[in-house]
């Protein structure tokens, strides 16, 4: 057994044990900063949204209940949930955090270990801050007329939208906690001994519910994702904000600004979102909003490759495009989910340096 | 036409202008209060979920991505997610609200017109205020594996869960907006000219994925509802909490008094949740605890009826239950929903007045 073998085997064994005993301790292990919160407002709200006929709404069973069977009628979808909270005085451009695939806005506030989350983070640094909820993801809701359809039998099983699930093997390997199952990386900063709690905000994920293919929104600078659309109207409407999206919606901020509603101050990639695909007139639009990409470790020799092409572009027509790779400025072991690792403060302040320089003065 | 009807069609005229000037507001409609808000602390954590092994997990076309399927796996269900804020210097029990049917924690925030909900309203008086998010909704996700079974043919698509979908039909006529779709009760608090944005609360309901029958749970004070599980455990980890139910959920607080983990030092049932069969044992282990039961306007002669069992069970026992209709103590016009309706905190202070007296004090 080598070296890296003996490591990785105790790490095994101290995590199996620390998984064990943190069951059942969410609440205890909360660790609430001393200094109290203050905030000008909070709140929630929604963007978006419209109005669809649906001849199943599944009460057929509970006409007991209400004297009718309520099966027919509109119902709303699309919409996307927004919450929010300002600062008294804020001290920098209003930023709107948009959470990852199979996870839900509970993913930018208390960490599984029970710290400081982003979401307090950067209110407590002076930004009015925003968390929405993508269309079709816990409170934002989801067009669920099809799976009644389904189960009628008015439509084919096949037709029935995938829903993805975040199996802990999948988020594992994926969000790269180690190199498989179980097994850390020598070098994590994400809290393994929690990552239960983690494996709890992993939720299902009914992308397939708004479009025909995931893989292609990736991968596509034109979308007709909902979430976009509600996502450029919220940056609009705000009169100004910094669209920060992570992992599968972070090439989402290139998608809103592309459907030139205005509004959009800074764009903000964690864990790529670059395109390879861009027209010369994407290009020209997207040079005039600064651009921050962020990534972790264990990402192998070239962390850039999928950004290169877009960089070379958007320097190119004269845009301000940024990669940080976060073992280059000297932050090492941070896994896919960096806004709930150990060092999660020190990444926000990178961000924080970012958006000072290159958002805030112009 | 008589003048009830001329009243109702001045109302749904009204109603039908305001509605269509009402969409896209949502954000331009927020109506802070003037007062900072300073807050100990905030954050959110989990209580209970398992683990289940899945075949299903929805990546059968994604292998191209991540290099493996990542079809099997172990997946976390049955879990809760609670969001809470509490106040530098708290004055009353803790309080944990907990939302009804086809909605989220979002209905104790801010109201569809843009006013302060009850999450905030009970922190600023004095309240440590937990929002629980039931098992299977929104961000406490659900146990999803059955409709990629159902997709791919391996389980009958008569087995699949039905989803509960809240009809803008529906929601008028049981959330007591008016007696028909579009035509509102004369006296209404209900801020029906922002009901579009009430119907984007609305999501897919996912009950039956949990048990077999929504309505055996409505009747029933004994459930295997995971919520009901996780609620009695965060009012025992919290070392005491007020338990708080509305509509679907308001039958929850009695459950978990009946799981016996302790901690639980008030039940709060909006929109009734007695029940008419509990044995003598129940009933001396809820006689225990305050019990509070409001209701709004338009339930009929007798908007006690479901409830008038129990609490002649519960006082015979020498218990301590209130039940308050609003109409009946000069609060004319309350919907089901009166947690948003314009005179949301006017019933919140009638509440707290209760908690003062009632729970408080001992």
């Amino acid at each position: 057994m080598n070296t890296l073998s003996l490591m990785r085997s105790a790490a095994f064994i101290t995590l199996m044990f620390a998984s064990a005993s943190a069951s059942a301790q969410a609440l205890s292990d909360l660790k609430p900063s001393a200094e109290p919160l203050v905030l000008q407002s909070q709140g929630s709200f929604f963007v978006g949204g419209r109005t669809v006929e649906t001849e199943n709404a599944g009460w057929s069973d509970m006409k007991a209940i209400f004297g009718e069977p309520f099966e027919a009628g509109k119902v709303l979808i699309d919409q996307m949930y927004v919450q929010f909270q300002t600062p008294p005085k804020p001290t920098h451009t209003p930023i709107v955090f948009m959470h990852g695939g199979l996870l839900s806005s509970k993913q930018w506030e208390t960490t599984p270990d029970g710290r400081m989350g982003w979401y307090e983070y950067f209110t407590r640094q002076g930004f009015p801050t925003y968390m929405a909820e993508q269309t079709g993801r816990a409170r934002s809701g989801f067009n669920a007329t099809i799976f009644n359809q389904v189960r009628d039998l008015k439509i084919a099983p096949s037709e029935q939208p995938r829903v993805y699930l975040g199996t802990s093997n999948m988020a594992w390997k994926v969000f790269r906690f180690g190199p498989k199952m179980d097994e850390a990386y020598p070098v994590q900063q994400f809290p393994l001994d929690h990552v239960d709690e983690f494996y709890k905000q992993v939720i299902p994920d009914m992308f397939e519910t708004q479009v025909p293919s995931l893989l292609d929104e990736l991968i596509s600078p034109e979308t007709k994702n909902p979430t976009v659309d509600n996502f450029a109207d919220l940056a609009h409407e705000l009169g100004g904000a910094i669209l920060l999206g992570h992992s599968q919606s972070a090439g989402f901020p290139t998608q809103a600004v592309l459907k030139a509603k205005g509004g959009i101050k800074g764009i903000i990639q964690l864990e790529t979102g670059c395109f390879s695909n861009l027209t010369d007139d994407q290009v020209k639009t997207l040079a005039k909003v600064p651009i921050l990409v962020m990534v972790g470790d264990y990402l192998g020799e070239h962390p850039d490759a999928a950004c290169v092409k877009e960089m070379d572009q958007i320097k190119a027509a004269g845009g301000d495009m940024t990669f940080i790779s976060l073992p280059d400025v000297g932050m090492k072991g941070n896994s896919h989910m960096f806004m709930q690792d150990k060092n999660n403060l020190e990444v926000a302040d990178l961000i924080i340096k970012w958006v000072s320089e290159h958002v805030d003065k112009k």
